[in-house]
């Protein structure tokens, strides 16, 4: 009966998902809210904390009178105003980060549909001649809320593209508690690549930026919430391009700024159910037998699931047990479908009075969505 | 007169070759050098000290009895011995480093030449399923020269593979003096990518290894030899599997262990001699205008040459001027010709005494050459 068990592992919440888009209120007029998904969680207090990635992109419909389109056949892009022929219907508006406007901020991109060679396959982004540009734009905002299940969005962003190496958005973060201090770990995307930047906040409402810890390709990373032999440690997911899959690793540090001595922690498993991809999902915690990490595990068909893995206390180097079968698929209609169905994918749990952990996960990349995890259960099913 | 400026920038020595593979003794009975090349350079008091990459392989002929064949089928690569009946003709023999055997150390292993789809286009390297070896293991090896022309090469390697993270190589080594101490960045290549790892050295004999500093996908770096605004700091080439060309980057250190506020530094140029690839080549040196870079390019057809890039003085972020066409390309047989052909590629470069610059470099993957280059006729190039 272990598939029985593994059910009883975790628990959804009824009112899921418990943030959607149109909970969020759009951080500038002429944008839609898209995705409010993959949030960072921690509980200050008698406080849930979320910080949800937002996603945004153009409203569609009319092509204002000052649209720039983007022309790609030149060595390098340039920008050319619309002319007045031109009409909304016949382009994909996307926004980045512009800093060498006269004005830097975020801008609308217009591109022709009919642009040979341009492929809008993945619903995620839009691909020509080796150039990749989002199909939205994220940023970090917070939400809070007393019972972990009704939360209260903020009306503004608490961290939004700002720098060269976020110029396609700030996604997927993860916050660690160290001492007094709440350390966040974000993707920076630019058209240099897929990056990790750190930031740091005494409150949960300024944040100050550490830069880039974690250079391209790199994502998926999460900081241990206490030194480990003197230490501070860093879960991190690089992805080369010519030799080896994606594999999970951690880097070392002494001052959570500064990052080195990276080792290989673990693999992919061919023919399981994280065997395509594997990443850091929520922050370890603590439990007895040692950090138990939730991660997302990716299959040949791309679906997207959790389970956990379990390091030694003292030397997390060291690979104790792992998920023979995901605690959390997408089975749900939410989880299912949406910008990217079939995605579960967590960036932070918390522990609840009971002593299990609730986990916020990203849903078919487009919700948040929450379940409540037996830990000890869990643990139980690890081989 | 353009073309004819830059001929009479750098000079090759009429000795090229100075380093050849029949000049290295192998490292061990069994294997043969195939490649003495991308050598570290650097000078100290009145020697040349180089540090070439050897590259071996397993000699080819007689399979041994306690051969190793690699079986690929199984979903995680195992190997079982060979049967009276194999003989060596029909297998692909390469060597790798064991850590899992019962005498841990560089062991070879035969893959079936008949294996469907077997790919051995790429001289470099075997690929089979999304699984790549090499078809050389590689060293690093001491030689010392008084003239710079003649060089010792020791009988023994300095650096050898000896960690999960070098299982595949060490390779391309760059040497910087900070201080008293001598830094050394080498590629490190496994089944889980290629990165860069550190190494010390008091006197260029013993070796401390300092672990990954740069984990994969991550070569060509080199380290600067001096504090900027406060801060060490290193010439990148992180290579991102989903977005972005490989670009350079500089990353910044307080102790020359870790690493981080990467920063994007520069790209490729489209429709130049450096439009597919970059990537670092000489540790930087101190020029009156600034920071000089000698770097590789790579174009369209897979020409690897060489140029340069002016950095600012006191903010090596800054790109001043960069080489419009390369000052050295693969012209002369030896560079045109090789493992990999028409390639030239740079690892270190030191200071003559009548202000020229030393450049050694690996030649057509094969063998190490020299010139000798005017900087200063060198920076009235670039733009």
């Amino acid at each position: 009966m272990a598939a029985l068990t593994d059910h009883l592992v975790i628990e959804r919440l009824a009112t899921n998902p418990v943030v959607r888009p149109q909970d969020v209120q759009p951080s500038r007029p002429g944008m839609e809210v898209l995705c409010a998904f993959n949030a960072g969680a921690i509980r200050v207090d008698d406080e849930f904390v979320l910080l949800l990635r937002v996603a945004e992109r153009p409203l569609s419909g009319s092509m204002p009178d000052d649209a720039m389109i983007l022309d790609l056949h030149a060595p390098e892009p340039k920008t050319r105003p619309a002319t007045g022929a031109e009409s909304a219907a016949g382009f994909v508006a996307f926004s980045v980060l512009d800093l060498t406007a006269s004005t830097p901020g975020i801008a609308t991109r217009y591109l022709p549909r009919d642009l040979p060679g341009l492929d809008l396959t993945d619903p995620r982004s839009i691909r020509y001649a080796g150039q990749t540009y989002l199909t939205s734009i994220s940023h970090l905002r917070l939400a809070r809320s007393r019972d972990g299940v009704t939360f209260r969005v903020d009306p503004q962003p608490a961290l939004a593209p700002a720098t060269a190496e976020e110029e396609f958005g700030c996604e997927d973060p993860r916050l660690t508690r160290i001492g007094d201090t709440f350390y966040l770990a974000y993707t920076a995307v630019s058209r240099y690549g897929i990056g990790t930047a750190l930031a740091r906040s005494p409150d949960l409402r300024r944040f100050e930026r550490l830069g880039v810890a974690f250079y391209p390709e790199n994502r998926d990373v999460a900081l241990f919430p206490e030194q480990i032999g003197g230490r501070y440690v860093a879960l991190h997911r690089p992805q080369p391009r010519h030799i080896g899959p994606p594999t999970m690793w951690l880097g070392y540090s002494t001052d959570l700024h500064l990052w080195g001595d990276h080792r290989f922690l673990m693999a992919p498993r061919p023919g399981m159910w994280d065997s395509k991809r594997i990443g850091g999902g929520a922050v370890p915690f603590r439990v007895p037998e040692g950090w138990l990490e939730l991660y997302h595990g990716v299959d040949e068909a791309d679906r997207y699931c959790l389970g956990a893995v379990l390091l030694d206390g003292d030397q997390p180097g060291k690979v104790l047990a792992r998920s023979p079968r995901p605690f959390l698929e997408p089975e749900a209609p939410f989880e299912r479908e949406g910008l990217l169905g079939n995605v579960v994918f967590t960036c932070g749990a918390v522990p609840l009075d009971d002593g299990r952990m609730r986990v916020y996960y990203g849903a078919a990349d487009s919700v948040t969505g929450a379940a409540d995890l037996d830990v000890k259960g869990l643990l139980a099913t690890l081989t």
